[in-house]
This record gives structure tokens, C-alpha cells and sequence, in this order.
């Protein structure tokens, strides 16, 4: 029977596009996104979306789309582009734990790429972003762990799906097109782990959204796809050991957006149970001159995946757990400036991290952690963390979540920022557009 | 040591870039070159052509880059996207037969989209053509034939690589900056095998000019990539079990693209023999309604993958040997025409499908055939080939591939346009521009 698997996929969609959201669902939506502007905010003016920015005005890609902390207006398909890699940048993103992938990105990227010309109201368009997270999320879940495991990098190989569903959702294909928008985008899937560290990385959910768009527009043009793009004969075998009863599950229950997590600390999820230790421990141990020892007791993956003793940058700093603890340790504080290229190398963290064992406790829970910090003539400190900020357990309260925003907006679009778009993006469920949105997420433009 | 693959890789399309072209690699880019500008014009009207156009237009991606065939012109990467599905639509452009690689496609589609902003010499643009096909089937002949058997459309994987080469080698790239172009081109590999029989298999190779181009570019504007793309942590052992070595080979001595070879029949190449003697045999067979019967001895290959009996459209007419054996009979040629729609249904060609068997016969060499005629009242007429036009042991004819374009070009432009087309290509070593070969490509503009 062909198509079948990709048919019962695309009615699924359709059938919850149909419903309005569920509350859980709406409100891990509006987390999700509030998120996910935030980080592409907050990567605005990095060096590879100013590279990004520059081909495309060379290109003269000017148009309408906007672009999150920045003052240009962009045609779609290089909106898309920009704003999925900004938003992915910094490794800052929502964190779906189970799959790895970081579903928003493409998806807000695809929104906003098609946001001008197709004028949402604002249910609709957080629908979209929902639909397209949930719908790569579940396609991440089927091809889970093997896909991974094979060395492609998920995020983009699965994001050209959400960002197709979501395009579509707002170009208003029905279920047949949709599955012809799958078919298209299934073959613009990509990504792989050897692009971890490079600008590359982050490029993945930003050209993952521009093939989304690319896509749903083409399948509402009339152009045809592989039959069951998402069935036996398509690419998912192709990439993983997929299982399809997966893809052809109902929608009803929880969705599994309602799982993306949202990361308190811009680097390696593994090492953060550690860093919560360490800035508890931070006040308390007075003079870091007087450290003369620090271990921590981790999962044993922490020093597996972040076993670097001391990195030469900021980007090597993000895979370095000692690196982690010492800054948590020193500043009380553990956000973008902690990996600085300048941070990374400072003499007082060098120092900490030379005195940083990092000792592997298998029965460890991966949310768990112990630091104890000897200092000379005085007790040692010690801390112990049960489940991590950020952690399935213990998820981000939206205050927490509001000051990660707002340290990240901050510096690019002023203090106070944060509050309006937090204000905007829970108004959407009600909103007329989302002008709104756009308004607050870009610097004041002299007029 | 990192980057050592493709660090040795792109000193040898440096190298190879830096001398002027052997005369036997300028022959076989040329015939290549003639050969894909004749099937991009030959689909320049057809629906998935007019629906990629359709869509360009709506999004008001208008620019300087002309179409074969066609009077529009577009921005690059909508050009590259074009120009690259057409070339390909027909399943009739060139084909490596040991990767079963179509090369000319996806480069020509980025040479194109990079000519007007790039203006190279004749010379420049054929080398650009040159190394990028020759990049990518190398690329291709390492990972093959692992590659294809997991269910890729190696026409488009290795089409990035190749249209990156090309791109990089117009934007003078250097050897550094064409590892980075590789690299941000490894993560935009596409396509499955899934997608043969729909409009999405050519759109393998239009897109991935537009993602080589676009790597490049970013390449040139300092976006970092992964450190060795095609080596051991890269995209390839993700797709295949590849030989590395193949690719650090020196490009001393015969180009892969010299093996590159050129359809005469619009349909899957294992019928070619069959096709031939078919021809072979229409001249003496007299009366089609006389035939009582028809035998093919071919290689096992014909009805595995062509055994289909009684295709419903021209699409699936391009799979039955069946067919494509029984136009040959009746009509005494094949070409697009064999493999309309309409003809696909013909009673004349129902009845001779009805009367035809295959027989594998396993010492039967590939690029060989018998067929035997069984008719009332008369002899049986028996036409054996040794070797199919078209296959290596003979190539198509400068004549027969002048033959091949003109058929294909002359409903589009008109007579005599296939006689201008391979002069401006032949005379391309020794031109200041290409303006000669673009302005032969497209219908006469209303000034």
C-alpha cells in the first residue's frame, strides 16, 4: 500500500491543526518560542550572521521578512537562513532530551520567513510553530538513537520537516500537498556531527527552515514527491532504523513538545547539574585564591563528552566541564560572558581548572552531581545537586526562563525588552497578527 | 591529522585548476557541455519547469541569469534550481556509467547562476564546468558502489560537491576557502532513490547547484566548516563505506569525465542494446501487423530493473524494455516522443508489448543484445548488437550526439539552433566570454 505510512503522518497533522491547541501544548509552545527569540536575539551580531548577512546584501536579498535584534528586512528564503542559524548559534536553544534535536530554531525561522506575505493571526502562527516542532519531534523519536548514532546531526535533518509543516500550515496546503511538501523537503535533509564546533553547525536548522519553505511552496505549485517519502522506500531507512509505528501514532495525549527543555547555561547539557553545584557552592567558599582542590562527582558521559582540561577559546570552553565549574565557582554566574573567547583563557580560571577533578560515578544520575571544594585553612565546601535547573525533573520556572531571555536580549535591544516580548508572545493565542512579536524583537529603527 | 582528505583533495583541483585543461578533458567537456544545454533545453516547457518558474515569479526572484530555452531571467539561486532539474527532467543527460553519476547537470546549472555577477573568459567557464564535473564523480567513484545500494540519488550528493567546485572556482577561491565550501556543501547533500518516477528526482540536481553555489559563497565570506568534510568524520562514511584514498589520488592521467557518456535514448540505459537492435531490425520487419512474435536476449539487468509490461504513461514507459523495443520496431527511432503519454497507450504498441518476451541470458554483456522478429508468413528478421550506441566501447559520434541535441533543442528554438549552440561551445577555449553560448541558448527576445 503505497504512501501509507506518510498519509496516516500528514492526517495526523491535519487533524491537529484542525483542534485548537491543548493548554499544555499552547503553553509549551509560547515557552518554547519565547526561548528560542531570545537566543536568536542574543546571537544578532555574531561574526557568522554577519557573514550571512553580508552575502545577502550583496545578493540583494533585501525584502520583508524580519530578523530577530536586527534592523534588516530580508526575502524569505535568506530570512529563513539567517534566523535559524542565529537561533541555533550559541547552543542556547530549547533541548528536546530524549531526541537532541533543538526544534525551534527552523521552525521560528519558517514562521517568520512566511509571516509577511501570508499574514497570520496569531493563533495561527503559534499553531504553526507548534505543528512544526511536534512534527520533527516525532520523526526525531522514530529515527532515535540510530539516526544520531550514524553521525548525522539531527536538528538539521529533522528540521526540514518541521519547518515544511509549519510552512505549510501557513501556505494552508491540505494533507495531500502536505505529504508531497515532506517528499520535497525529505530530500533536503542534512547534517552531520563533524560539523560540530564550526559555523557550520548552527547553518543546519537555518537552511533546514529555508528547505521547509522551499518545500510547501513548491508542493502547493504542483510539484510531485516520492510516493511514502516517510515510509520503507524513502530516506528514513536510508539514515536510521526507523520505526514507523511511531510516525503513525495519533496525536492525542501529550505532546511531545510538551518534553522540550529549555537550557539555563550555553554549553553541554551533561556538565549543567555541575554548574548548578558550582554556583551554589560559589558563595560560600570566600576567596578562590584559598581553593586548593575541587572535585566533582558526574555521570560518567561528563567527562566523556566535556573532558577538555583547559580550552583555547570560548567555543573549546563549551566542552569543557571543569572549565564549567570553575567560572561557576569564580562569577556565580554561568551564561554567555563565562564563555568568552577572553573568559577561556583568563589566569584565575586556568588556575580552577587545574585543580578540577572530574571523577566518573556510574550510579550518578545524568541531572545529578556533588562538587566539594577543599580550601586551605578553612572546611571544605561541598554541594549536591538532586536534579538540575533545565532538567525533566525540574524544568525552567518562567522566571528563570525570563532571565536567561533577558540577559540574552539585553545587550542588543536594551533593558526591558524582554518583558514586551514575553508580553507579546503570550498575547498570541489572542492576537489579530503578530505584529506584535516583530515590533518588540527588533532595535528601534529611525523612522 | 585534521583536514588531510580534503586538504589533499583541494590541492588537486587547485593544481589541476592552475593548468590549462588537457585537450582530451576540453573534448570531453565540451560533448558533455553540449550534450546537458540540450536536455535543459529540450525540458525548458515541461509542467515541473513551468511550476519551479511559476513559483520564482511569485516570489520576484527576477535577476541576470538566463535559462536555456527560456526568455526569463532569474536570480542565482532560483537560476541554479532551474537549470539543473531541467537538464535532468528527461533522465536523458550525460551518465557516468560506473557511478551511474549525472555530473553535467547540477555544474552547468552553477556555472550558469554564476556567470553574469562572475563574467568569465570562454576558457574560465569551461574549466569551472570541467573540474567540478570531474570533482564530483570523483568523489563519486570513492563512495561507490556502497552508496547507491543504501538508497541515495547519487546525482544529487555528489552534485553539491560539484557545483561548489565550480561555483569556487569562478569566485577565485582559494584552496582553504574551497575546503570550507566543501564543507558547508557536505550538509546539503540530498536525495534518495525514493524520489525515481516523480518530479523531485531532477530537483536533486537543480538544488544542489543552488546549495554549491551558495557554499561557496559563504566560503568567500569566512563561514567555517567542519575541519575534514570528506574525510573519516565527515558525510561520507555516513552515506557509504568510502575509499579515501580514491580521493587523494593525483588528477595525473585520464579525467573520470572522459568516461562520461551520452544517452541516445531518453530512457534507463540497460535497453539501450535492446533499443538498438530494435532499430536495427524495423526497416526489414515490413508490416507490424504480420509480427507473430518477439524475443530479446539480453543481459539479466533489462528485465530486473525495465520488466515492466504494459506501462500506463510515458513515465513508466521510460521502465519497460517492452516499450522502449516495440517504438523501435514501429517507428525506426526513439527519442522523446517514443515516451509521451500518448504513445505510452498506443494500440500499435499495446499489441507488440502483448507480443514480446525478454530473456535473460547471463553471458549476455551488458552493452549487448539479440532480437528476433517471428512474422506470418515471411522469415523471422534477427538483429544482434555487439556493443550499444552510447556505451564505452562506442561512444556516441560528434554526429550522432549533434543529432541527439538538434532533436531536442529544434522544437524549442527552432531549426538550426543546435548547429549554433556547438559552435559556441566549441569555440568557448579561445572566447573573451560566454555571451556566444548564452545567447544561442534562448528563444529570440522581443527588444
Amino acid at each position: 500500500m503505497p504512501f501509507v505510512t506518510t498519509q496516516v503522518f500528514c492526517a495526523n497533522v491535519r487533524k491537529a491543526a484542525d483542534a485548537p491547541l491543548p493548554e499544555t501544548v499552547s503553553r509549551a509552545a509560547r515557552r518554547s518560542l519565547f526561548n528560542v527569540l531570545g537566543t536568536a536575539i542574543g546571537a544578532a551580531r555574531t561574526p557568522a550572521v554577519e557573514a550571512l548577512l553580508a552575502t545577502a546584501e550583496e545578493l540583494g536579498a533585501a525584502g520583508a521578512v524580519p530578523v530577530p535584534g536586527r534592523a534588516e528586512l530580508l526575502d524569505p528564503e535568506w530570512a529563513a537562513t539567517v534566523v535559524g542559524t542565529a537561533a541555533h548559534l550559541d547552543d542556547f536553544d530549547d533541548t528536546h532530551l530524549a531526541t537532541v534535536i533543538h526544534p525551534g530554531a527552523a521552525v521560528l525561522a519558517a514562521v517568520l520567513a512566511l509571516a509577511p506575505e501570508t499574514a497570520p493571526d496569531g493563533a495561527t502562527a503559534l499553531e504553526a510553530f507548534a505543528l512544526g516542532c511536534e512534527a520533527q519531534l516525532r520523526i526525531g523519536v522514530a529515527i532515535s538513537p540510530s539516526h544520531y548514532d550514524y553521525g548525522w546531526h539531527i536538528t538539521g535533518t529533522c528540521g526540514v520537516f518541521g519547518a515544511a509543516v509549519a510552512a505549510a500550515h501557513l501556505l494552508g496546503l491540505d494533507a495531500d500537498q502536505l505529504g508531497h511538501a515532506l517528499g520535497i523537503a525529505s530530500t533536503g535533509t542534512l547534517g552531520q556531527r563533524e560539523a560540530f564546533g564550526s559555523m557550520t553547525k548552527p547553518l543546519h536548522p537555518g537552511k533546514a527552515a529555508a528547505v521547509g519553505v522551499f518545500a510547501a511552496r513548491l508542493a502547493a505549485a504542483g510539484l510531485t514527491a516520492p510516493e511514502d517519502p516517510l515510509g520503507p522506500g524513502g530516506v528514513l531507512p536510508v539514515f536510521s532504523e526507523p520505526d514507523y509505528d511511531e510516525l503513525r501514532r495519533d496525536w492525542a495525549g501529550t505532546w511531545e513538545l510538551e518534553y522540550n527543555a529549555f537550557k539555563p547555561y550555553p554549553c553541554g547539557i551533561v556538565a549543567h547539574p555541575a554548574i548548578d553545584a558550582a554556583i551554589g557552592a560559589s558563595a560560600a567558599v570566600g576567596d578562590p585564591g584559598a581553593i586548593t582542590a575541587v572535585r566533582i562527582s558526574c555521570h560518567p558521559l561528563v567527562p566523556e563528552l566535556m573532558g577538555r582540561l583547559q580550552p583555547a577559546d570560548g567555543l573549546q570552553a563549551r566542552f569543557s566541564a571543569r572549565h564549567a565549574a570553575a567560572v561557576g565557582l569564580l562569577d556565580g554566574e554561568v551564561g554567555l560572558r563565562q564563555f568568552s573567547d577572553e573568559r577561556a583563557i583568563d589566569e584565575d580560571v586556568t588556575r580552577l581548572r587545574a585543580l578540577t577533578e572530574l571523577v566518573p560515578t556510574p550510579d550518578c544520575p545524568r541531572d545529578s552531581a556533588t562538587i566539594r571544594v577543599e580550601r586551605a585553612g578553612a572546611e571544605p565546601v561541598e554541594v549536591h545537586i538532586e536534579h538540575a535547573r533545565g532538567s525533566m525533573a525540574r524544568p525552567l520556572t518562567d522566571e528563570e526562563l525570563f532571565t536567561k531571555v533577558d540577559r540574552l536580549v539585553e545587550p542588543v535591544l536594551g533593558a526591558g525588552a524582554a518583558r514586551k516580548i514575553e508580553a507579546a508572545v503570550d498575547g498570541l493565542p489572542g492576537a489579530p497578527g503578530i505584529d506584535a512579536v516583530i515590533e518588540v524583537m527588533r532595535p528601534e529603527v529611525a523612522k
